[in-house]
């Protein structure tokens, strides 16, 4: 049993429907980890644009038993995030997931699938969209429905960056995110964590991926949420709890950043080719 | 215009009516700083005995305008927590909130307010009493509905604690607490925090007594939360978030515990005059 590429991108989207109250953005918020007065505070609320990758979240799909998929396999390889129209602190959204593209890298390797999800309030504005690349390491050789991969965004690494902002994650600071949609026990069970082959439980990517869009906002758009149009990177190790994010920021023209995400305690790159549009 | 005692204890009971998820649960401990696995996550999940305290909460009832107080001008003097049985992980539960007593202290003073809280699950099973003392600053002279105030526990100062336990607040501790419900802006925003007098925004009291909960269920109780029959203390101070919170904790009996708790970082006491039951 493996996934069938054709079939995936003729099925159709994953809809889903997602209340927010100011409770709930107010509690992403925290799960990521910030305390500015505007991020917890209902009576002068503004949404964190990270926020759009839990809104309308269609759960993991992949486990599906009609797409086919290793689903056990599965590595979260990248996201995408775009920014369309502001975020409401409260209200209703829509999502359509859809299959987009699949990537063949061999029976060795694995097969790469695009899935994203166009985000809509209720009267139809289209306010975001969230793509996510997921690397299926048991469905190599399931051929691709398209022919050259996405390249990964390069980040200067030959220059120093223009910004360095270190970031702490709290001891609970998986359990606070994951009351925002993610149940998955691999982030706080230490024997689920342990059965899939770390010491303990880890963050969520999306978590720290949050933490990074907090670091991108603070230094290059005045922690205005409305400034942060777009980012884009790939999941290259996982975070614990606890530790300090370390996101090295290179400013490339007026409105694109480049970045990547480091550990302050272990000598590892969580976060990589990331880039982002800031007006 | 001033309250009317007798009017008070006459008034009907506030009747409350709460339904309680795991998530609320668990948003619960995290709100008092619990990170334990049985108190964070949903598939082993047990609920602390302090969460009765904002189970079918009515709300600052004293607000309004019927009872006649000062409203501006009330502390929380003290709280009590009766747990008669097992407080459930999730479901509905209903409040029963009177007027019990009221002493005058005198014009200069102010008066004392008891109210107490009946919380019952929904097949009827009484499952905990919350009592509270409210001083009402602007209230005095009001005159008494009972002759003698009750005595404050005495916890024996002149030897050594039994036990003494550090747990640490988060600077975001009272921003998760709030979404229990309990979202008085004192708790969060800066401006409310300095026209009330504080540099800052200070903690919950009942924030702090859950605090202190955990301190008693983990040295007294091997952190089992079924084991904390009652706990009783005044509010002597208040405590800003991320201060961390010393317990001292006297053996009196097989079942009865003293208890105050004091700060790491400055020299006040914040409860006192404690008193708990464990089994």
């Amino acid at each position: 049993m493996t996934i069938d590429p054709a079939k995936l991108l003729a099925s159709p989207p994953i809809k889903t429907r997602h209340e927010i109250s100011r409770h709930d953005t107010i509690l992403y918020a925290l799960g990521i980890g910030a305390e500015e007065l505007k991020f917890v505070y209902e009576e002068q609320l503004e949404t964190l644009p990270m926020m759009a990758l839990v809104m309308a979240y269609p759960g993991f799909f992949l486990r599906n038993p009609e797409y086919g998929a290793d689903w056990k396999r599965i590595l979260h390889a990248d996201q995408s995030l775009e920014i369309h129209a502001p975020l409401p602190i409260e209200g209703v959204l829509l999502g359509e997931t859809t299959f987009d593209a699949v990537y063949d890298k061999g029976p060795e390797k694995g097969a790469l699938v695009y899935t994203s999800r166009r985000i809509t309030s209720e009267d139809g504005t289209h306010v975001a969209t969230a793509t996510a690349g997921a690397f299926l390491r048991g469905d190599g050789g399931c051929g691709s429905t398209h022919e050259v991969a996405p390249q990964p965004h390069k980040v200067p690494e030959d220059r120093p960056p223009d910004e360095v902002v270190e970031l702490t994650t709290g001891s609970n600071q998986a359990m606070i995110y994951r009351l925002s949609g993610d149940l998955n026990p691999l982030h706080v069970d230490p024997e689920v964590a342990k059965s899939a082959g770390f010491d303990s439980p880890i963050l969520h990517g999306l978590c720290t991926y949050g933490v990074v869009g907090r670091a991108l906002l603070a230094t290059c758009a005045d922690n205005d949420p409305a400034r942060l149009k777009s980012m884009k990177a790939r999941f290259s190790a996982p975070v614990f709890p606890g530790e300090t994010i370390i996101t090295e920021i290179w400013r490339e023209s007026d409105t694109q950043v480049s970045f990547r995400a480091r550990l302050h305690e272990r000598n590892v790159v969580v976060l990589s080719n990331g880039v982002g549009e800031i007006v």
